[in-house]
């Protein structure tokens, strides 16, 4: 079954065709068959790069009004006569439609095949998800429109995984009103992608979800770590918003709260314009004052760059923190698992965050380490190592497939 | 020697006279002579108390314009003929006052001896703590004019102990200029408690600094967790205010900025004042809308108040995690060491604490648990337990005493 798996930012739109089954599912068979990025919706010149799997990249630039014509285009492409993708020659060959959709609240324990009142609960949980929520809206409208009611579409997401945290862990500190007037808690982020990465860790260990602990380290741009027990969510660092947590590439993470007032005063402005900087201006960002660019932060601190240094340093102790807390949380672990781009890619990163915890049993092989870089899904703690550390690259377009594919296929 | 240690607050004084000098700190037989409270001052109807340790208490109601006249009142009272105070008949019997000093910003790593200048810069970090750096100079003014310039006063500081923290630790992941130009950071408080007892800790282990590693959690109604390396503060959950960290009686803790905002949105209402909020009506308070007193939220849990018994859980799970996170950030810990009003005699939060942490080399024995209340120091670890465990009330006033001593007295 080919489904067509979207990711709709405000003026962006990033695509995957995927072709999946249960047969598939069962051997990791399932594959990708195109890409796409669109960037600039709403301009004179949108940027759009296609690729089908394995090829060269397709580039234009064109005036795209809104998400409708940006979905149009990508269909244009995938039935043109000069673009041949195995088994794709019409509309008829998407099978299935599935949406990264970043808020579900409290609503959704897991993935929903999209009708009016999803798209109503959705619409509700636009408060907590102001950036993303309304432009997941906007591609399910929009994919609606291209492709008909009789394509079925699926919202998956980000929050499903963590539904299964415990009170003690999603409640603030603050008055209970602020959760039952206006669901203020803890929600988290990077759900499918805390899922995918533990579900793999185990498939490759054999194990059930009930005989594992696991610690998952999502470190991309946006960063957070999640308690995974018995294959279940009790804990994670992102909160009601992305915000919260560890520090990320322009987020703060975990602060003291009255910084913001306090700045505010000091500079004469709202503490909406504070949270503005400590959410697009900050993290590893702010502090170094040069990049988010994990890769180019080392670069500079190798080369003398002592905020860079700083940088990376505050970055490698609040993980090595939260690490500690997970523990704690769940008596123990058997595994931490690193993925995303920094994850995936930045064994510096993770030599920092490891090293030195060797007292709560995690010591990692510096040679494995090094060489888990550009995709390899590898074990890289020591072989005494009492807890297992791994890299499993994530792959979160293929959960939405998958779920994509066994919601519309449930009989 | 005869030490006045002074707690001013905006309108209170606490005070304590101890008697203390090289020989007694060494044999730790320094001790207590009177101890009192004032309140309401300002008012008609101030409220005093005061006390000759080990005999009955002395009430009475008056008017006290200001913080001068509190002072005045408390000397009238020491050196009354009515009242027999060993080896105190006359202003001259008190040697030197101890302050004790909430914000000393960077500026001060120890106690020091108080002039105009650092007058002046306590006076400059009152951005920092608007409500106590105030009321401590009121403090320092009124005992001036009371005792003259003869009787030196020394300020001990509540972030003096944290400021061996390093980078990494103190720094926000904010705009850098926050820290140089306002001067953002973690400063860390209750440093003289926490500092206190990992020295009880040491002496009654026959250890030196070099040789520990301890976590110390000051519990009472603000709440902080410290990890201790080498006998200096590393870390601290207080932040740059007392607001961040672990869930207080009314104080929110940790949690994720980006509410204040919402809820601020949510009910038409100022930053400032959902600041109030997580400030004066959250924690322990806020979450079981009862009381932000532990015995009592235990004793409705027990009644079968759900909101009271998810705040005891949100508590301890909290704590629980801060332990976990300092393992990590110093690589295991020597002993657990738990002070303040809740941490010496709330014997099922300690429990409800360490339960669960046996992985990470964490085990009390319940028996020892349940006697250590009422001022006991004692070890409540079970003998397998990898770390110890420890209860030691903490005794701030001791410490201002003697760093008053030790700085009056030094040549």
């Amino acid at each position: 079954m080919n489904i067509l798996v979207l990711n709709t930012g405000s003026s962006s739109l990033k695509f995957q065709i995927i072709d999946t089954d249960y047969e598939k599912i069962e051997k990791s068979e399932d594959k990708q068959l195109a890409k796409g990025l669109i960037e600039r919706i709403g301009s004179d010149k949108a940027d759009l790069t296609f690729q089908i799997t394995g090829q060269d990249k397709y580039k234009k630039t064109m005036p795209l009004a809104d998400h409708k014509q940006a979905i149009d285009e990508i269909v244009n492409w995938l039935t043109d006569s000069n673009t041949h993708i195995d088994g794709i020659s019409s509309l008829k060959d998407i099978h299935a439609i599935g949406h990264r959709t970043v808020h579900g609240g409290e609503k959704f324990s897991s993935s929903v095949r999209i009708d009016e009142n999803v798209v109503a609960m959705v619409e509700e949980c636009v408060g907590l998800a102001p950036l993303h929520n309304p432009a997941n809206l906007k591609g399910i409208a929009a994919a609606s429109e291209t492709f008909g009611k009789d394509i079925p579409q699926v919202a998956v997401f980000d929050t499903a995984f963590h539904t299964t945290m415990p009170e003690k862990a999603y409640l603030y500190a603050v008055p209970y009103n602020y959760y039952t007037d206006y669901k203020v808690r803890k929600y988290g982020f990077h759900g499918t992608s805390h899922r995918f990465v533990s579900y793999r860790y185990r498939t490759l260990k054999g194990l059930t979800p009930e005989q594992t602990k696991i610690i998952t380290m999502h470190m991309g741009n946006g960063c957070s770590a999640c308690a995974i027990d018995h294959g279940k969510s009790i804990d994670t660092s992102m909160g009601m918003t992305p915000l919260e947590g560890m520090m990320m590439g322009t987020r703060a993470g975990d602060l003291d709260s009255s910084l913001i007032e306090y700045v505010a005063h000091k500079e004469n402005v709202s503490c909406e314009e504070i949270f503005n900087v400590i959410n697009k201006k900050s993290g590893l960002f702010g502090v170094s004052g040069l990049t988010n660019d994990m890769r180019d932060l080392e670069a500079e601190a190798q080369k003398g760059h002592k905020r860079a240094q700083i940088a990376l340093d505050m970055f490698a102790y609040r993980a090595k923190k939260y690490i500690g807390s997970y523990m704690a949380a769940m008596n123990g672990a058997d595994a931490i698992i690193f993925t995303g781009g920094i994850g995936e890619n930045g064994f510096e990163a993770r030599a920092n965050i490891c090293n030195g915890l060797t007292a709560i049993g995690i010591e990692i092989d510096p040679e494995l380490n090094a060489k888990a870089i550009r995709g390899a899904e590898m074990k890289i703690s020591s072989s005494t190592s009492k807890v297992e550390v791994w890299v499993i690259p994530t792959n979160e377009e293929l959960i939405i497939a998958r779920d994509t594919f066994r919601i519309v296929s449930a009989k």
